[in-house]
Parts: C-alpha cells; structure tokens; sequence
C-alpha cells in the first residue's frame, strides 16, 4: 500500500549542509561503539539520499556517562532524560536532517523482572521515537537495535531466519518484535526510512555484569582475561549465536547506508552471527589468552537465568545480511583478539 | 518462561456463583451476534475453570445500538464510550469472575485512511483492555478477534498457516499483530488466560457497507438480495478465505472454552475458513436465490481497495482450529442460506 507513501514523498525531500545523528540508549557500550565509529567516519546518507558531514551528534540515555570519551568533540553532546517522555523524546529529533540510532532498551532478563519497566522503555520508548521521526517533513533513516530473542517458542525451527515466525517468549523480545512491527509500517506509510538490526549475542563486553540474561557470555572472557573468577549459569554445551561488538556497529551503519528499496517490506534484519557452545567460547579464550594468567571459570546453573537462554535460538541464519553486506568477524578467535587490543 | 506465572497463580483461583461477560465493540454485527448466542448458551467457564450461569452482559461500544434488540434481557446491559481512555476501560472489568471478548477495532480500510485512530483504538484500546483483566485478582479468559490481515508482504507464502511470519501491509493488521503478541506475553506472564482468534472475511453482514476494504465481500450478497445494484470494486477472479458468521461466533466461544494447555505458547489461532473467487460467491448466491428477484452485480475496480486486498493472503490452513474443534460451515451455500434465514 505504498499510497500514503507517494502522497507525502515530494514534501520529504530536501538537501542540508550536514546531518545530525541521534542514539538513544548513547551512554551504553554499544552506543558509545557506534558513536565513536560514526565520528570516524565523519558523514552518513542524509534523508535527501546524498552523503552529508555528521555535524552533531547527541548521545541520549538515562544517564549521562561517567567521564567523557576522547574521541568525544565539540559536535558531541551526551543528554541524560527519560525515553517514555513523548516530549523530551521530540525535543531530541529537532532538524529534518537527521538520522536516528534507536538503541535504548531494557534488556532481557531486566524485562523479566520489571514488566511494566519494559513496556514503558521498550514500547513507548519505541513509541515516542518513531512518532518524533515521522514529525519531520523529511523521511529520516532510523535504525532500531532489536534482537534474535524476537523467536522462540514451541514452533521455532532449529536455525531461524529472517523468515520465520516471532513467537518471542520473554517481554524483551515481545516488545522488540512490536518496535520491528512499527517500524515496518511506519516505514510503508512513509513516515520514515526504518531499518531494524537483529542483534545477536553481543560479545565482549567491557565493565561490569548487566542484567541482559546473556550478560555472562561476555563475563566468561572478561573476568578471566581480568585475573577474575568467572561462575558461568548455564551448561557448558548451552549454544547461541554470538558477535563481535565491531561487527555490530559495522552492521548498524551499513544497515543505515543501505538503499532503501534492496530491503523490501520487511525491514527487519538478522545480522551475521557465529554459533558457538560456551565450551567453544573458552576454548577459544585459552587459545587467544595464550601465557596470560587466566582467572578460573566455574559453572554454577542459575535456572532463571537457563530458562530464559532455554527460549533462545541456538542457531540463526544470515542471508539477507550478508546479501546487504554486513560485516561479520573472520573467526572467534578474532573477536576476542579485538577486545583484548580495545579494552586491555 | 512460567517462573512469573507459577509465582502469581496460587492467588488466581476462586468460584463464584456467576461470570460477567464483557464484549468490546459490543454493538457491532459480530458483537451483537456473539452476545445473543452467549445468552442462549447461558454459562461460560470462568476463570476459576468452573462452568458459572453469566449473570451480567456487558456491551461495550463506540455508540449504544439504535435499538436494543429482542433478546436482551436485563442482564444485558449495553455502554458507549472510549475504548482508548484507560479508566473507562478499567471501569468495565469490575470483577474478576469474568470474561472478555476484545472486539473492538478500526477495520482496515478505515486504519489506512486514519492511521492515528487506527492506533489509538487498536493499539492502546488493546492493552487499555489487557490491563484491566490483569489488574484482577483472577485470571480472566480474554479472547481477541484477531484478523488474517496480520499476514502479508511479499515474503508471504501461497497459503497462509498458524506457523507463518506475520509481516501484515496494513495499520490495521500490524495493530492486530501487536495485539496478538501481548495476548500471548501476558497469558506468559500469568496476568490472564488469553486466547486470539484470527478472523477471515466474516460473511454475510446484514446493513450497510462499512470502511472494511472486505466489506464489498458481504455486499455482493446483500445488496442484490435487497433487490440493489452490487458495485464489486475488484476483478471476479480475486480469491479470499471468508466465514460464515456463525461459525465466526460459535470460533470466539469455542476458543473461549478450550484448555489453555491445548494452545501451548502461542494463543493465536486462525479459524477455519473456506478459500473462494468473487466469481464463485456469486455463483453461490445465485443458486441458493433460487427464483429470488436479484439486483444487478456490477464490476467497477476501485484502485484503493484493491491495492489492500492485493496484500492479504489468498489461502489459509486452519489445522490447530481443526484440532480444538472450532466450526467450519458446511458450505458456502450454506452460509447464504443462513443469512436469508436470519435476515430475510
């Protein structure tokens, strides 16, 4: 029904001197990623469709970040406040030259805990983003960070992919699979250029545990390569699909730059993954860790935590992803090397 | 994930002496043809699993029905307002021996003409309803009438099934999609028991024409039968799945009634259906016409309409509807029969 879409185009295009690009969710690991990314890149597809200099770039989350990055310029501006705010959600996505990251969640096992937390941030969160967007009287491209945990269920096939049926069985994935929804009709009404990006597991994580049911994946390189002792909750042969914290932020700004038209009318994309058994992501610790001191690794099942990861895909297909040119990492191996170079 | 669940249903169970029955969009054909098979059959089971006599039927709607209709007891009581004011809604749902029929929806031509609406009624009159049901001390049995025009787009399959990816081409099936999801997240939560029941075309619809892009599909029938010209706005050879209304009501109660266990982790099901042309729906009415003096049938495509019909799915499997039992009329014959004998 591309009818309401033709109407309202003629009035969407423009050009501008510059883009502004929004993140919500900024000050978390993913979003500090793809900022820092972004700035080194210095330019994205404006909504006029030509290649314009990121000249702000505002990073929104619910706090501010403890100290600023280096890499942070005067372009740079961190804003803390709250994403079910339709309000202060509007006053973000000020200009009609402009690109939205919309990375703000609460995470899974989070949502578990806080149902109405999770609607709150995640649904109308979601809301307020996409209704701010289609404000503008340009067609800005915006890009939702959403989930593999948008499958599951009794139906779900051994490997998912961008076809099959979301029967998601925790509250994070419900509502990331209603924001992929959106932002498919949003995008068919014309009221902005969406993408959704599948994330999977992403992996490594620097800092402290979160309460993402899969925090411990990230944990079970991190506290070793740290001299720590790692408890681990799920069994060793537990198996999921796993990326590299480079790749997704490739994949996010290759998701944006992509031409509209080679994604057709389902925006939603899983990114690339590898999938691999836990037993499989230590082994490939030790052998990357090489002589470093190794803090010990210890399983101890949390059932909260394997009932979650129990509603999970285990394998995960990626066509669509690599036909878009979506970058995945060459090995596991490699992933932990990069996270050793960043963070160590 | 039943961890939520198991933790809040020990405080779920009770026996009244009674149900209260609440229908939203009460007042509309279905609503009122539900309502008047509901006080026939007397008693429903209530969230305690008891079968209990419905002690009060409560018909919410947009607008009060012109006149109350005959078998309205005064057990019946019907009620006009908002179903996007959250207090109203709650207002409704008064006790928790109770049960609710979620029908109330801008229907799909009308969604894609007021996209806000569509959102407004579907999407938060939908959790206004889900709510209030979880805001009681029981867990209610919520049934939701659903749409097949949550299928679409063109990864969708020759014949839709229960198993199928949800990529609706209207704001009106992304809302009923949406809905489903929070139907199957909160039933895995433990805040009620519900159910979603994916309707087809529903036929015949006695009255006027409606903002349905479906609502030719009864016309053809109804309007030669008044002895009225038939403007059909798409080409004969246009196949759907439709329903009589009575299978489509004897659906919503027979899914009301089955075991929650029987439907397993996703709540929706599509109901039977029979997949036929514009073509042979006329062929129909003119056997079952028999010497009948019939207006004409006119064929005049409307763009409009049809650009909506052409993302709907032109075949439905109906296996898990089968298995629970719900009804398929015996023909399409049958179903003109019925309409004449109701209606005529």
């Amino acid at each position: 029904m591309p009818i309401a879409k033709q109407a309202r185009e003629p009035n969407k295009q423009e050009k501008g001197s510059g883009v502004k690009v929004v993140i919500t969710g900024g000050a978390g690991f993913v979003g500090l990623r793809l900022a820092e990314a972004l700035m080194q890149r210095g330019q994205l597809t404006a909504p006029g469709g030509s290649q314009e200099p990121i000249d702000s770039l505002l990073l929104f989350d619910v706090n501010e970040p403890a100290e600023r990055p280096s890499w942070a310029d005067e372009r740079v501006v961190f804003q803390s406040g709250d994403i079910a705010d339709a309000q202060t959600v509007a006053a973000l996505i000020d200009r009609d030259d402009i690109s939205v990251f919309h990375l703000a969640s609460v995470v899974s096992g989070g949502g578990e805990l806080d149902f109405d937390l999770a609607m709150r941030v995640n649904l109308h969160g979601g809301l307020n983003v996409f209704e701010a967007c289609r404000a503008r009287d340009s067609l800005p491209r915006v890009v939702f960070a959403s989930s593999i945990a948008v499958f599951g269920g009794a139906g779900m096939p051994a490997v998912v992919g961008d076809h099959v049926k979301q029967t998601p069985q925790t509250t994070y994935g419900m509502t990331k699979t209603i924001c992929e929804l959106m932002v498919n009709d949003y995008t068919r009404k014309g009221f902005f250029d969406g993408r959704s990006a599948r994330l999977p597991t992403v992996i490594v994580r620097p800092g402290k545990p979160n309460q993402a049911a899969s925090s411990f994946v990230s944990g079970l390189f991190r506290e070793p390569l740290n001299g720590e002792v790692c408890r681990i909750p799920v069994a060793p042969e537990t198996v999921m699909p796993v990326l590299g914290y480079r790749s997704i932020v490739g994949g996010f700004i290759a998701l944006h730059e992509a031409e509209g038209d080679s994604l057709g009318d389902d925006r939603a994309v899983s990114l690339p993954s590898f999938t691999v058994s836990v037993e499989e992501m230590v082994a490939a610790l030790r052998r990357v860790a090489g002589n470093r001191h190794l803090g010990d690794i210890v399983f101890e099942p949390d059932p909260f935590i394997e009932a979650i990861c129990a509603t999970w895909p285990q394998d995960a297909s990626y066509e669509r992803a690599t036909a878009l040119g979506l970058p995945r990492d060459a090995s596991l191996d490699v992933i932990v090397e990069n996270y050793i170079e960043d963070y160590l």
